[in-house]
């Protein structure tokens, strides 16, 4: 009958969604206040000031039919101007009004980058553990997606990366800062990437794109993340303002192609192709034009900075491994036995909701995301300690 | 190297939007008053108070973080309840919040149906003259783009549409009032459709889909277009807010299934599970709070009224020949020479944009978009009647 491959990608869900639900049952029946959800990574503080301002300032000022009409497909020219000077001023970035493509968020600028660039069969290399979607995004570009370990304490592992291209290896996928270890690369770990993926293209006459997907690129504490285009040119960085801006419902972000990458032009008309393929017809306008004057700025991320001291101190006294992430706002902890799924349910037993970490490519740890209330994370504390202690006994 | 299909898609842009960018630039040239824009269908009249009234009063009552947060997939409960009801109350639709699924807009929700019912090689059938994305959109998904040309004054041509059906044929699009043409279909013609797709499913066993692509439902003059599940259960209503409320930039809309459709619920689930696939995520928050509360009213469509009225009177005074609109803003008029392009360029001589309708799939004739500032038809009415003198000489 129907497309059956669809059915199932729309009852599985993702188990980070089945948890989510899991708790809003949960909380109806025990309170909200007894159940301890870190499933989602649903910004917790709300948008800057200068978010909601703009908006306030362009409704009183632009005429609806100006305001809400359609946009050009890839954006408003003064909004992807200043996405372009932005980039410009702040990492010295070799784009360009003409290369810069508004998105409806961050999975819309990978379904559209991943549409432009795969052939039907091509590979499309992801680092473990990784977003669970890059998969599904992957495989409905007509690609394949192959999964290469990450090192010691998830840093990447460039002999792991080198053998995994092969001839028909069409891009690499690099999230930094991660979803869900934190962790941000070096500049010495993404010039070493860079160093992979020339010797690659060199090789085979064409480049190996590189994707950088950066929704945490401003959620760090402490490390800025290297730009990752000033390294490797053949880079499409994918943006989006759900995190920085606490703007996940309203999918708006970019996608910029440097202007020296190899065919910038005609690999942006393909992404333009794969936009209008799609049916996103053009970014939501109202904050296409919103976030434009908010370039660089921020939600209070000092609020994400406390949770994670707060969390990741009790649970490194409470005898838990974890790298301390540098960025995102994500704990990946490794479970107290191998299986995660297992460690998963038996949380659930003092109302911790924590993903399992299988479908990140990685088995024996779950995600913790700390983007939540304060007064949550406290009192998920003596939980947190409990559960430490069945594996104890 | 990347997608070269993309790329073409990407470069050719369509005829509407090349159309509107020689507009643009012409006006730069010799001033916007002097140049007679009827290329696209972006609405001319602003939203009706009620969007930004609800928009600025959710800005002060409903937390940022909750506000533009993430929203389950298909959209938040309450505004998928309203959608149900209201189709409820004004059709007497068989619905239900749980087969409500709010999407980025029209194309949004045509992308999402044709990928959770296509599989590779299925056929989906228009009827002709067709909004041209359409082709886009179904080849997108795997399918076969089927032309089915209509009948006279452009109604549907029911033996025309069963002749066209195989046993690939997994759906028929419909989209009343019609682009280009305007025509509204009668209830008479939605039951010859019905019977001729009831007829087809038991022939074969499984269910031939409608898809009824209805953006333009509110806009019509005198004629309601008939609810159409009412009459073919398996009957996918594909809606948008884009003309109705004028807010074609936002890219809000919804898909709805009715109960009683065979499947209802795992089609459901294949519809998720497109949205997933092609990177939507959720719909944008703002706006699905913002037209729940005006589900039903529409921008002030007198306007249209009145320019139709104008313009129609005034191209048929002139000599032109063309069917008079029941709906949308659109006047699909005969070429005075048989190849439309020939016509479209030579009324650009005299500052005329008319798309020619070859890409609609009939040859001869233009779209003129009449959804435009009233002056921009006034002052264009002696340019259209040295158009046609050019044709008596």
């Amino acid at each position: 009958m129907f497309n059956k491959e669809m059915q199932t990608l729309g009852e599985e869900r993702s188990v980070i969604r089945e948890l989510f639900e899991y708790g809003a049952r949960r909380k109806r029946e025990i309170g909200a206040e007894n159940v301890f959800d870190f499933s989602l990574g649903n910004p917790g503080v709300p948008a800057p000031a200068c978010v909601e301002e703009e908006i306030l300032r362009l409704l009183r000022e632009v005429p609806g039919q100006v305001l809400h009409g359609y946009t050009s497909a890839p954006g408003l020219y003064e909004v992807r101007k200043a996405v372009a000077d932005d980039l410009k001023s702040r990492f010295g970035a070799d784009t360009d009004p003409d290369l810069v493509y508004m998105t409806c968020g961050a999975s819309a600028s990978l379904t559209v980058a991943l549409c432009a660039l795969c052939n039907a069969g091509d590979e499309v290399i992801v680092i473990a553990p990784f977003f669970p979607e890059y998969r599904v995004f992957i495989e409905g570009a007509g690609g394949k997606c192959v999964v290469v370990p990450s090192g010691k304490g998830f840093r990447p592992d460039l002999s792991a990366l080198e053998g995994a291209i092969t001839a028909r290896t069409k891009a690499v996928i690099v999230n930094s800062p991660n979803n869900p270890t934190g962790v941000v690369y070096s500049e010495e770990e993404i010039e070493g990437i860079a160093r992979v993926l020339r010797r690659a293209s060199e090789a085979r006459g064409e480049p190996v794109y590189l994707l950088a997907d950066e929704p945490y690129r401003e959620l760090t504490y402490g490390k800025t993340p290297p730009f990752v285009p000033n390294f490797y040119k053949e880079t499409l960085v994918l943006y989006s303002f759900s995190k920085s801006l606490s703007l996940a419902g309203e999918r708006i972000g970019y996608l910029s192609v440097p202007k020296n990458c190899a065919g910038a032009k005609e690999l942006f008309a393909a992404i333009s192709g794969a936009g209008r393929r799609l049916g996103f017809v053009c970014a939501p306008a109202l904050f296409q034009r919103a976030v434009s004057v908010c370039l660089g700025r921020t939600a209070d991320l000092g609020v994400y900075r406390e949770n994670r001291d707060l969390l990741y101190g009790a649970l490194v006294r409470f005898g838990y491994e974890c790298v301390s992430p540098d960025g995102a706002f994500y704990l990946f902890v490794k479970s107290p036995e191998p299986d995660a799924k297992a460690f998963s349910e038996r949380a659930k037993k003092f109302e911790l909701l924590l993903v399992p970490s299988d479908s990140f490519g990685v088995p024996g740890y779950v995600r913790i995301s700390y983007c939540v209330e304060r007064s949550v994370i406290e009192h998920s504390l003596p939980a947190f300690g409990k559960l430490m202690e069945e594996y104890r006994k």
